[in-house]
């Protein structure tokens, strides 16, 4: 195996000797542990583990690891993937009317702060073309009303499938998507939502805040599922306001909280530090990464 | 008039004028202006302001000076009240359970950071006499059945009066107050709800939050009106949690920002920091004080 | 006077009835105060006010209005600027090799959200061109070495001054830059520092701040005086780190904070909400603007 | 063993197979890996481990396991720790003029929120005996000059070696302890900094604070080495704080951080989360304990 380091993501059942078994089946097929984290969810008895290999000393072929691998899984009901590292994530990012999200993931990916190719833009209107235009990337204008929203969502679905995207980042996408089309990407589609959820689900949350008189705002990136700002919540954060904001320097203020923490959750998600169960999202946090 | 701060909070319509009016009142009043702060909320068009003075170099009676001021406020629509910061405030504490913002509270109040006197601890259960004891604060047990509600919040009522209560503090006080009970003493009862309100609304919060996986807790300090959890919010407050919180981690957690919030929210009122307009708390900041 | 913001700033010894003078002789020629803060130093006693007015009700001109301000400012011994809004205020951003501020300040400088003009990008390296070109601004590769530093910074004020350059930000411009080049431009260059000052003062704060094994890592934006990292601060933010991070992790944490920081602080600065008093930076929140 | 939760610390070179030797040793030993967290100093090519162990299906005793894991741990150069949490620890806490740390310690033990015996208070003042006497805790009055010093130390030294002190809390004991007194307790003594250190070492933070005009402001637990101020830190927070705020007002603010920091760090300290790395603290999370 190349120089890489390789990531392994476990979850079963607990059990005992668990850390034992998977550790030193890491150590006898030569690998060095880099970081391991784990986490046990003791009220559903559940084990997750996240492994971080330097495959330096080992010549082991990556079926070869994943047949042995998946020997010691059987027996154990392990529920695993493994990622490699050596092969860059391709990610689309849907957008609308709002720029700051678009800017900030493009910066970082253009900069190397995020890890993936950015293969496209994709908007229902077409007010954001000059932002992709900035940094070279292709944007594709797909306007969606009513009557047309199966067809636009198709065309959506061929064009991050004929681009192997793996990753598609709703970075204030102000559509609803379809239940078909969030089913076709499962803990692959990760949305923005202005506010700290549960808390204004739905439209308008900055102006549900003002008139809350809520003395803090934030922001909310959580993986899309069938239910509308109900998926695994992946990062959250706020910020302290005052009764001068209006909903206007709500949204400029949120503005900022909202790019930190869809930049988190994206990075985080490309780093594979995250295992989704049930409704929760177990989030390790980087380990001298 | 001794030496002392008068506060007035002011309220009115907006209106060209309006500071240079109240201030010249309050020179040519013969008092030196401390600090000043106001707030235009120019949706509603109206106006707000918090006025600190200096009375050393006046003579005026409170008679004199209210009725002066009566004059101005008349045709400019101001609604406003005033205090002259020469009589502590009388407080209730209702608790049920919990000690820890009792503690807080007890604590602030006998080393003079919160200005006030703490004339008595309310509470259905007796759990928490002891904390009164090692205070030398009147302990009122009185439980409550659903059948002997009302019978109850009499006896609440009857003790506040008779102590001439200003504020009451809901310090973890796990039953709902009938709308009778809080119609008695409007924006006068404080509430700390333990989540950052309106996300975990009603009973149970930490379990909720802990369900729907969220990566931040807090908690709200709010005026207690007749719609539950929902009155004007004074302060809140929120810390980060991850995956491994449990339930009983999140309550601990909890448990630190629910003083910080519920002593700043106590702070503000007895300082006469808030004025309540509809649904949103105008919260001024301290001015130097 | 054309339908406008104008905008006080105001410093002088303390003294009964300034703010009924003040605030009075603006309603009398003609002005809407749309918002009025203070401030009072009490140990320096000392008067610091903003004021905010609507300009919709006069027809006064700028001159007169001038002329009439600074008589009643003699006898109070006031300290004064006035700003009209009607003019976009001219910058140049100077950097070295860091790239995250630079795309900030030019991304929310192009969407509207800092409202200036970015004349030029000036840099002793030409690395960052590429920025500069992306965004459509002038970029001027200005070399440095010890033997040519007061040649350079001749360059610099040439550019600076035949621009009209009202603010320079330093957005991590790694050189010292003379006494003689910061007296060009007092309280007229904002710099960033990657630490939360006064601790880490000097270079690669990161790398001491691990060393110190701090739990928090902070930036400072601060006006530059010819004492290095002592100037007046603007503002400081901080973000929790563990020991898992690195130097590399940190710097990458930093620069989240850095960029929010540093936009901060430019945009109170463009903003007129600061007034600098000793070494200290007096900033007036936003009034609900 | 008794049904209990085994606490291991665990440092040492990093090598290759650590983590499996480590996991198998506890596994064949009987015990259930409750959690495992490590640390990787790739700097200094460290290894840090905190396991915590179920023992209910063991009857090792005490010494066998001790015995067994040195012999582990001999070969590996492992530098380790255990504890069987059957045994309070026993705490001292220093105080002088200041109470709000105090009352803040005294309340958690009390109500079970911090895991210890509280077995004296000791102050060079004797104006806190009323707290103790509150909470029932012996207090003993030490008073200190100059010349006095060694002597007093000596009585401290008595006091808790007489009651078998685990830890010293310095919670605002205004005096220097000497270089003498500090080698008895190696990572025993936690002392609470009312700055966030590096910046403000030394006497009056909260006034340099005032004076260097920082917009925040913060505390630092940490162990107290023979360098004022210098030892490795275990816990900082922070404040936000303005231009209106006084050396007394930051203070005041400051009382609520410093409450928060010391009794994050004592826990943190009680609860066998720490190990110490020459000037660095590795302070390991909770693991849903």
């Amino acid at each position: 195996m190349k120089p890489q380091v390789v990531s392994f993501l476990i979850k079963c059942p607990d059990q005992k000797g668990l850390v034992a078994k998977i550790t030193t089946f890491f150590y006898e097929n030569g690998f060095n542990i880099l970081s391991s984290q784990q986490y046990v969810n003791s009220v559903e008895n559940t084990y997750f583990m996240r492994v971080r290999l330097n495959a330096d000393g080992t010549n082991i072929s990556k079926e070869a690891l994943e047949n042995n691998f998946q020997q010691l899984a059987t027996p154990l009901d392990i529920d695993w993937s493994v990622n490699y590292g050596d092969k860059k994530q391709n990610v689309a990012i849907m957008v609308s009317h709002t720029s700051h999200n678009l800017y900030d993931l493009l910066e970082r990916s253009k900069e190397g702060r995020l890890d993936c190719n950015v293969k496209m833009i994709i908007s229902n209107h077409n007010k954001l073309r000059y932002v992709a235009d900035m940094f070279n990337i292709p944007f594709y204008h797909l306007p969606v009303i009513k009557e047309t929203k199966r067809d636009q969502e198709d065309q959506v679905v061929q064009l991050l499938d004929a681009n192997e995207v793996d990753l598609v980042i709703m970075a204030r996408y102000m559509q609803i998507l379809s239940s078909d089309f969030i089913k076709h990407y499962p803990e692959r589609i990760i949305n923005i939502h202005h506010s700290f959820l549960p808390a204004f689900q739905g439209a308008n949350p900055y102006k549900k805040a003002y008139e809350r008189g809520v003395k803090l705002i934030g922001a909310t990136a959580h993986y899309a599922t069938v239910d509308l700002d109900e998926g695994p919540i992946i990062e959250q954060d706020v910020k302290p306001v005052t009764h001068e904001s209006t909903p206007t320097t709500l949204k400029r203020i949120g503005a900022d909280i909202e790019k930190l923490v869809l930049a988190r959750a994206v990075k985080n998600h490309l780093n594979h530090q995250i295992i989704v169960s049930g409704n929760r999202a177990i989030v390790f946090p980087e380990a001298g990464e």
